[in-house]
């Protein structure tokens, strides 16, 4: 049997909870991982907690002098934050393709601070499927996993506005595609499909929106062709409640393609935020992350709960356990 | 004390479920109420069932043949189904008003049969606006009600295209003003209002879409004008796990405005289908319904269940009780 890698996981940004809950996780459990961060940022708080924590598990992204570091203030993201958090996730990345690790997951970050360190991006997403490769960046698709629930997501981080003028038939083959390959990937056996509709009702036969008939049936039927089981387009009012209630496997064989972030995230919040993990199928690597932000009204005060990180790392762990064991 | 008058209940569309949950209803509990709808259709399925019935809380509102009730067939509406769900409607909404009744809990209608008996209303709400008050309609909005949640909808059948198009501050301020004037009715002390956001994570400063600042701002800002205790806009895949979890009051002193059908009917669902009703804020009188349909598929089978009624009507005597002892 082979030495399992170890999961790469990275600080998020150092004015959020991110040292913070990385401080926690590396002081209070014995997990397999190694901390990609500043390790002056990590020290420094964990003095303020109280808390020891094994330095060599950090793998120390950025040299930065302390008076540099001591501008830092929890809770206002700079162009400084932003270059820490860049070089973490950069590295992690690097590290992860080149098969040092065997999943990255990453901490909390300030898009506003990543801006202002010059990397443009609408989010974590964009940038990890840029940086896994910068010729051709790879189509992804953000996705939730949780004991329950696996989602898909045809659109994120969207005007409501434009989540139904950009809808299209390509676009969620594209998203079919994706989440299919991820499923085989992660060896989910008999994938089921579900789609869920756009308009209330799955739009009561046009009577209440067209975009059923229109784009997301020609869809699904294209979709059959290829070989995907796939059924809906279903009521997103009861879809969530209808796959729940299904019989469990880990990761669901049930997977829901959802329209849009909050058609998706309403139900999968509401079933608990510690449970949750936050994914990117077609990326090159495994990669989750928590579902919750910076949190830069608590950050610093030593409050932020490292049960959600914890819970990412051992979801991760346990899909890489699932894949090796029917692999 | 005042002898309680009885609660109002109509039967629904005789081929759906309506029929099989009244008897069920009728037979099975002695709660305080009486049926609108049409008793030789009650008695043949209570016939078919084994269940005997009251008939004396009965009232017979519709005088049909024989041999035409014989015609209808379960799952299939018509015009004559749509004729006899429309009478119990009247009649019941007429009673109400003259005070021969507290209030009124609506079985599931078909829109196709009263569309083919010439009533071509958008859903029951609207219908009842109208019987409350043919000349001048009063403004109304579904409005949901479970233990933990109380939420009332800006729009309801609408194609969430139009959702957006048709978003105003003025109809938000009609919103906001019927879920005032109802709290009020209804001796809601201190009511918060939670008004939900429309884009991801609130539009996030103006990156994510516009109507956060242009329309929903505006109208929480007049609305505190007019001494409405109201905040938001809060994003909505976090509003409805945080007030969830907020103290509990009967009803909820915590009330949601939500902007579209799936953003309230999801999570609501996802609560427990059994324990939610379904309100209709701005009439005359108090009317509550199932959340749920006319079940053709299994209509006629003796399999509906009955809970949803039967918790319909005691979340309606709660309320009753609550009104008369605050009063």
């Amino acid at each position: 049997m082979k030495t399992l890698l170890p999961i790469a996981v990275t600080m998020g940004d150092p004015t959020g909870i991110g040292p913070e809950i990385s401080v926690k996780i590396l002081s209070k459990y014995n997990l397999p991982i190694v901390l990609y961060g500043n390790l002056k940022i990590l020290q420094n708080i964990s003095k303020k907690l109280g808390l020891e924590f094994p330095e060599n598990k950090v793998i120390n992204t950025s040299l930065i002098a302390d008076k540099e570091i001591d501008r830092l203030v929890f809770g206002q993201p700079t162009k400084l934050s932003g270059q820490i958090s860049y070089s973490a996730i950069e590295l992690a990345v690097n590290d992860c393709i080149r098969k040092k690790t065997q999943a990255v997951v990453t901490g909390p970050i300030s898009k506003l601070a990543l801006n202002l360190a010059g990397h443009k991006w609408p989010g974590h997403t964009e940038l990890l499927s840029y940086l896994s490769n910068p010729i051709k960046p790879p189509n992804v698709r953000m996705t939730l996993l949780s004991d329950k629930l696996l989602i898909v997501l045809n659109s994120v981080h969207l005007p409501l506005k434009n989540v139904i003028t950009e809808l299209s038939t390509e676009k969620l083959l594209q998203t079919l595609a994706i989440a299919n390959k991820w499923s085989s990937e992660n060896k989910i056996i008999d994938p089921h499909f579900w789609m869920s509709a756009l308009n209330p009702h799955a739009g009561e036969s046009g009577m209440l929106g067209s975009e059923e008939d229109e784009i997301i049936k020609p869809a699904i039927r294209i979709a059959r062709e290829r070989n995907i089981n796939i059924s809906g387009p279903w009521p997103a009012d009861t879809l969530f409640m209808k796959v729940k209630k299904l019989p469990k496997a880990f990761p669901p064989n049930n997977i829901i393609i959802s329209l849009y972030h909050d058609q998706a995230l309403i139900p999968f919040k509401l079933d608990g935020l510690d449970n949750g993990v936050n994914l990117t199928a077609g990326l090159p690597f495994l990669r989750t992350s928590v579902d919750h932000g910076t949190a830069f009204d608590i950050a610093g005060k030593g409050i932020a709960s490292e049960v959600p990180l914890k819970n990412a790392i051992l979801k991760t762990q346990e899909l890489i356990f699932h894949n090796k064991t029917n692999g």
